[in-house]
């Protein structure tokens, strides 16, 4: 019997470990079939490094307790596989450490560039011969995966920016009679508007908020912004924006680039709010208020979609029961197949066909002026917010779990 | 029978509207003695304006939704009256907005300024023979206002911070072996760090978050905080910080400010996050994150303090028993008998000795490097913040109230 190793790269969502339990349950059902699950210690990084955690010495509670933990709780790395071709060395590793751990399965529970490694791995290792089944596992708060309606992680974070719109939309509400009349919130998403879009969701028959969304998808010409807001303003007293850490200007640049690039060359943003607030202060003259919630949108445990923890899961499952059937280099995908009522089922997508693709915004997802979401738009976000799941609270707060991670012996050198 | 005359100023709290219904609901219960309950639209500045908003005349479900939501549902304001002796005329349009509506009781909800406000209002009437109780309703994040144990708005907005700042620092241990080392978190609390130590409370013996924390009290030394930073990051791999927005520089500056002052001369802050950031980046070349919660702390309706808000519920409650008692000039404030287990009963305090007071966060709260809460801290906040009180869920995301807001028919010239 082979071992399964499962491993999470890449920024972590609220719902990660609801995936992870899935991995750890589902192959436990099959003893007969599958050894033991080891998670590698800080992804893929880990497992050239032979940092190997046996997920089966962890306490049942531990467990359990990962379904309402946020975070990668066996840690999760920025680390990208280089070519075979040039990096060859490096595969041999990995697999000389599933060769010395007995390890038949690799699972990997990521987004796209983590897909792309799975997918490496998974060519390397049929021409080497070396039998390995090799599933990845989805996973964004972005939501930029091809060929799967969604990704887990995006629906729970996209829940949380539009509640926090929402109440920061009634504080300025209260406020803007005589002090700030503008509140700007900034989201994540890298180059595509999916959590932007989310956080429009807020806007229904009783509530305005966000007025104005900004997503990377449309060019961010300043002037119709300001005309817009300043209309806004006019018209309600007030105005609230969702602004994407992504839009980019004429020029094609992003507002506001920091110098340093991660290590899959793509540039660290964040901060835009404060430019399109100083923008407005200077340009309008109004005051205003902005937000940068940062990891909170993909941490925030304590406000996720039911619906998104049961995708989640669903993928995990899935994964073990495709090495179940024999299959490999493929990720499960979710399917819709109706919006109302919501009802989805598992599918699947070939890794090499992910690969380092990203899903944008469809253009009809936004409205003609390109300030918000589309009906069509909020029909496909809605089902994926429905529900919560409260995780317990200790002593006034939530109660994480922290894993004990004990690694297995290691046997080879380093 | 006189009507009272209710009103909601400065920033809004998560709780701000529980006291408000408090105080609606208590004055029904006593039809014999007090005529309707108006309130103020935005605030004194509504007032003025004499927009008066018929309570009675929101429905029950409106007035039941208040308990849980955000934001000063009846508009608050930024506005402060100026000074008796030269600005006469203001008052007295104050009192005579009062008599044409036959407003015999005036409750103001709010911080320290507006207790300074009611204060003014309460002695200009009694010096002019118009009866007038006038009575402070506590409120503020901040936590500042003296003699009450604490302010309602502050638990819950600390319960926010501890609960984000822990779950970031979950994403951060998931990310620290191959990117991000460091995350910083900026709480609001101007010139005092009660709410940068409110989130303090989230460390424990299971969690270590926040590593460090930055508070207005402690002057802030730079090359102090970085060796700070960096055994902190030598010895754990990562770094968490809640910075206060207000903290200074050794020459009583702050790290951040910009140009423009409020109504009340307060400097607008925000964003000493980023400067950290940088400051982190620059000496130590750390990879770091950080958030900007802004208003999201204090209109976070969705994750409460229980306690906080039964604080909020009482001080409303007590306020319109104060009328009933004939007492005038005061504010009631939260009494704490004991902290374990959490004991607390209603007292007073005189509006005169409130007014423009702030109160500091005690040396003896804060460690002796001066980076983080004492125990004797931890005992004051930990009953703050017990405790969970869910808003209803509606498709999804929480559901608040938005009141009609009917004006009561004007009886003056402008």
């Amino acid at each position: 019997m082979k071992n399964i190793c499962y491993a999470q790269s890449g920024g972590p969502t609220a719902v990660i470990n609801e995936s992870a339990r899935a991995v750890i349950e589902t192959a436990k059902l099959h003893p007969t079939h599958f050894g033991k699950v080891y998670a590698g210690l800080n992804g893929i990084s880990g497992i050239l490094n032979e940092d190997l955690i046996d997920t089966y010495a962890e306490s049942q509670a531990n467990i359990d307790g990962l379904r309402h933990t946020p975070s990668a709780a066996f840690g999760s790395c920025r680390y990208k596989l280089k070519d075979i071709a040039s990096h060859r060395e490096q595969y041999l590793r990995l697999l000389e450490v599933f060769d010395a751990h007995n390890i038949g399965y690799f699972l990997y529970n990521g987004g796209g560039d983590s897909q792309d490694t799975a997918h490496k791995i998974s060519m390397i290792s049929a021409s080497l011969g070396y039998s390995l089944q090799c599933i990845g596992i989805p996973k964004t708060i972005d939501n930029d995966l091809p060929f799967t309606d969604c990704s887990p992680g995006f629906a729970s974070a996209g829940k949380y920016l539009a509640t926090s719109i929402r109440e920061a939309g009634l504080d300025l509400h209260s406020m803007a009679s005589s002090s700030t009349r503008v509140f700007i919130m900034e989201t994540m998403g890298r180059h595509t508007g999916w959590l932007a879009a989310a956080s429009g969701i807020a806007l229904d028959i009783e509530n305005p908020e966000p007025h104005i969304i900004l997503f990377p998808e449309i060019t961010f010409e300043k002037e119709k912004f300001l005309a817009k807001v300043d209309n806004c303003v006019r018209k309600n007293g007030l105005c609230t924006i969702s602004v994407s850490e992504g839009i980019l200007d004429v020029s094609g640049k992003h507002l506001l680039e920091k110098a340093e690039v991660d290590a899959f060359g793509h540039s660290q943003l964040g901060g835009v709010a404060s430019v399109i607030a100083n923008m407005v202060k200077q340009t309008l003259n109004l005051k205003n208020h902005w937000a940068v919630p940062d990891y909170f949108q993909r941490a925030a445990r304590h406000v996720v979609s039911k619906v998104d923890l049961d995708h989640a899961y669903a993928v995990g499952k899935s994964a073990v029961e495709f090495l179940l059937a024999g299959k490999h280099s493929i990720m499960p995908t979710i399917i819709r197949e109706s919006s109302s009522p919501y009802r989805w089922h598992i599918g699947e997508a070939n890794l090499g066909e992910i690969a380092n693709q990203e899903k944008f915004l469809p253009r009809d997802y936004i409205d003609a002026e390109g300030f918000h979401i589309t009906e069509k738009c909020r029909e496909y976000l809605s089902p994926l917010i429905q529900g919560e799941d409260t995780p317990p609270f200790h002593k006034g707060l939530p109660r994480y779990v922290r894993l004990n991670r004990k690694l297995v012996e290691k046997k080879l050198s380093k």
